[in-house]
């Protein structure tokens, strides 16, 4: 077992190096290239993908009945079944599976995670189509976000659990000075005690890249995992428990150790998960309503939400309008708004902003990121590419609704998929509104929604932007200044806010991108969630430490 | 200010050094010695107790009313009255001096709590004094344990706070590599964000030990802290909170990030502040009864509790029989069984045990403890430095109460306690009960109360000690056994029940010892508590990371 730890150690000491300096480091390519993952790669994943389609997919879990009816974004029922049992069968398999893995040592489970993070690497073709038709995110994200960024961000989880174990000690030999006498000699010894069950509730949307920083987190320190999957995405995460059961098998462990617990959305089970007292962790991604509901009921006092917010845009001034219109534009439209981290709100002076090509008003700043989206959706297959298609039909209609709470800049429409004739899409809806409408634009509004705010004065929009953070909650926030000195007044707004502030960002780095070992998402400091993936906090307090005192003999 | 740090940081990286080794290390001398502290410090410490009895303690802090009724358990009234004020003007005070606090550097705060310490230790008379007259604990133990050993425990806590919020990089320059293009170039900054107002509330029989760690955890991670003392318990902690408001002034902040919250138990206030969504961090030490109500009713998520448990010791069979009596009479006698690490049950088989004077039936391993016991405070003198006072009437009502569980071994009777006629003493109580009878021992009872228990056999003893302590909780357990077999089994057992467990002691190292550096005081894992002290899941969740990104300008 510890085979796996001794091949990929190298790998975890760069990974705990990268966590502490934060500067640029990936372990897992992002480039989809037969060059790196084989040039037979790609065709043999969508050979894989169609096999999998109108199939029972075997988890060789325990199994009393069989739920499943994702559809695809892009049309097509995906007609996969999986294997449903109650809760009782799941928490007693999941408990059992339990003691063989809490009695390994750090460096075998840390070992097993690692293999697990390299063979869900090898099949990043596949999981990007099982992300794709499932969250309705473009191939190309689908394959970055839901497979090497993802695989990243599971492995950021083990480096940063790796690291927080191996600070206790495994045993010490503590002796006290006693004056002229002997020494107070005891020889002791620490050993790390997981939880239990921890399980993790996944989004519709990342399923993946949300969902492995808990799953590995709580495996590397011990604890089961059961996956409840959104019930319109649970193909990503159950090629994931397929292989991560297989090492698990392969290294003597009970595969049980991670199972996968699907369900329907007429016969969620998550409420019955969430509020068993023999679930010691919870690890949640999704809506604010259902996290509060999580946060409030759960058995276990130790839950991490990730939420979501109103993330928003303060413009004051810039030194490049054309890239500031163009950032913007690609933040808006990237995946059709569905990112927790995509902006909402973009607050903007009544009195207009001064930029490179003079003084721009008010409504020549919405109408040129409204241009700017335009053009960069005139491309149907750089459109296809960037929107993706919408993952829920709400989503849809929430769009359709929101028209009428501001003046339309931009309206949203469908958008063309080749190939995917009845592919669910829609176009970014950019709306105008006062900053006194915060009916309108104080309240979360997921999906393709962007209002411009106007407002009194810049000082005005940090204050309505990082109070709607306080309240709301917010992951992202973006600032374009030539000021230095707004840009220290909004970074301090937005740090007491618990925001993470991207500033003037006019080039190939986008606000809605959190990068793994650098970027902390979400700062668990303000409503959009309660966590932060990763830091310390996610992961110190998923296990405990038990000591052995001995008596050393005289 | 940093001139503060400057001046600890040798201690400080020995703290941090310490933390991780977890050999013996200690900051602050225990011996109560003038070559130490001051030849006049003993004289000057008992003068300015004296001084501060019947008077008005002055702490500068907003006030509307006086409260104050503190009894000595050795039998004198303090007279002692503090400042008080309604919840809204302590949280609105505490509020508005946090955002200097915040602003501070870690290194400025960290300097302050360092210089907190240093002074707080140079007061240790005072303090032993304080200590004594609240919570009855004898004059030496009062010196040791709520002077140098809880200052260590501060010192430790602020050495995990700096350790974790140094892992965070200040900044970094992130540069992304983008084939033959200029890489994608972002400056990253980041800031520690502390949560707001912590609420750390005392108990009566270690308000200092058990109360440090939060305290200095808090405030060096940059929140703001409002003690909230037992209302039998407060001297101890106001003379604390004095000595800080005076560093904190010192160096520039305002007082109030660290503010008194004194009452009285028939007008508590601790309820208002725990439900209040303005108090984000609440640390707990009580009962088990309230602590419950703590985590169940406090507005805020992050609740970090010490709570009590019933301890066990397992005899299976020993190579030094007289030891063993002796230490476990010892450990029943100190400061009455008024600690949480104090053992509660003694499981010995029906069938007797192997030792090394011979086989020793069941009522012969009791009598041997009880012997031990009479003999141990045979010396009124010695019987009450060990001893010391009972902190409440109803310890000594659970005491006489008790009587009538099982058949008494050992009876409990006051203790003459020169110079203090009126003093609150209570002799260690034994009994002997059938295993069977879990109505008597399968409850805590707080105080000298030990149960004999009769069992099966020694596997029979680990599970129903083990089970106790995973069913009410446990912090400390202990082992006398030869056989490595048993003490693996019983090592396995206790770390399951989150139990940190003591094997053979026999000579001056006792099951209620926790050092600061090396023992993780309660494991967090069974209903003696959700926290330890310390760990890095006692500090890291107290503060957030904020983040400002910058496009690098081309």
């Amino acid at each position: 077992m510890s085979r796996f730890f001794e091949a990929h150690r190298a790998l975890l000491d760069q990974a705990v190096a990268a966590s502490r300096s934060r500067g640029y480091w990936s372990a897992y390519p992002e480039v989809a290239s037969g060059k790196i993952y084989g040039e037979t790669a790609k065709a043999d994943a969508e050979a894989a993908f169609k096999a999998m389609l109108g199939k029972p997919f075997d988890l060789g879990q325990p199994e009393k009945s069989r739920v499943g009816r994702e559809v695809s974004p892009y049309g097509m029922p995906l007609g996969v079944t999986y294997p449903a049992a109650d809760v009782d069968t799941l928490l007693a398999a999941s408990a059992k599976a339990g003691d063989g893995w809490a009695d390994a040592s750090i460096e075998d489970r840390v070992g097993v995670c690692l293999e697990i993070l390299g063979r869900i690497n090898k099949q990043s073709f596949l999981i990007a189509s099982a992300v794709m038709h499932t969250t309705g995110q473009g191939f190309m994200m689908a394959f970055q976000a839901g497979g090497p960024h993802a695989q990243d961000r599971g492995l950021e989880a083990v480096a940063y659990a790796y690291d927080e174990m191996k600070r206790v000690p495994a045993s010490v030999h503590w002796s006290k000075p006693q004056g002229k006498g002997d020494p107070l000699a005891v020889d002791k010894s620490w050993r790390i005690v997981p939880r239990g069950v921890s399980l993790v509730i996944g989004c519709a949307t990342f399923p993946t890249w949300n969902g492995y920083p808990a799953i590995f987190a709580s495996l590397a320190t011990g604890n089961t995992v059961i996956v409840k999957p959104h019930p319109g995405a649970i193909l990503p995460l159950a090629v994931t428990v397929k292989i991560a059961r297989d090492v698990l098998k392969e290294a003597g462990f009970d595969p049980n150790v991670i199972m996968l617990a699907a369900d329907e959305a007429d016969a969620p089970i998550a409420k019955e998960l969430v509020t068993d007292p023999r679930v010691a962790i919870v690890d949640f991604t999704g809506s604010p309503v259902f996290g509060k509901w999580v946060r409030e009921n759960a058995a276990t006092d130790l839950v991490f939400t990730e939420e979501a917010g109103i993330n928003p845009i303060v413009i004051d001034s810039t030194s490049d309008f054309r890239g500031l219109c163009n950032n913007i534009a690609f933040s808006l439209s990237l995946y059709s708004g569905q990112m927790c981290t995509a902006p909402q709100n973009i607050f903007v002076p009544a009195g207009g902003i001064e930029t490179n090509d003079g003084k721009k008003s008010f409504d020549e700043v919405a109408a040129g990121i409204a241009t700017a989206v335009d053009k960069l959706l005139g491309d149907p297959e750089r459109a296809a590419a960037i929107l993706g298609a919408v993952q829920s039909e709400a989503t849809v209609k929430r769009v359709e609704s929101a028209r009428k709470l501001g003046q339309i800049v931009r309206d949203s429409g469908p958008s063309a998929m080749a190939g995917f004739d009845s592919a669910r899409t829609a176009t970014p809806l950019i709306l105008a509104v006062d900053a006194k409408d915060e009916t309108a634009w104080g309240e979360e509004r997921f999906g393709p929604i962007t209002f411009v705010v106007k407002t009194a004065s810049t000082a005005d929009s940090i204050a309505l932007a990082a109070g709607s953070a306080r309240r709301k909650g917010a992951i992202t926030a973006s600032l374009y200044s030539t000021s230095d000195e707004i840009v220290d007044q909004a970074a301090n707004a937005f740090a007491k806010a618990g925001v993470a502030l991207s500033v003037n960002l006019t080039g190939g780095i986008y606000v809605n991108q959190s990068a793994a070992f650098s970027d902390y998402h979400v700062t668990g400091a303000n409503p959009a969630g309660n966590a932060c993936l990763t830091d310390a906090a996610f992961v110190a307090n998923r296990f405990r430490v038990a000591t052995v005192r001995r008596q050393r003999a005289a």
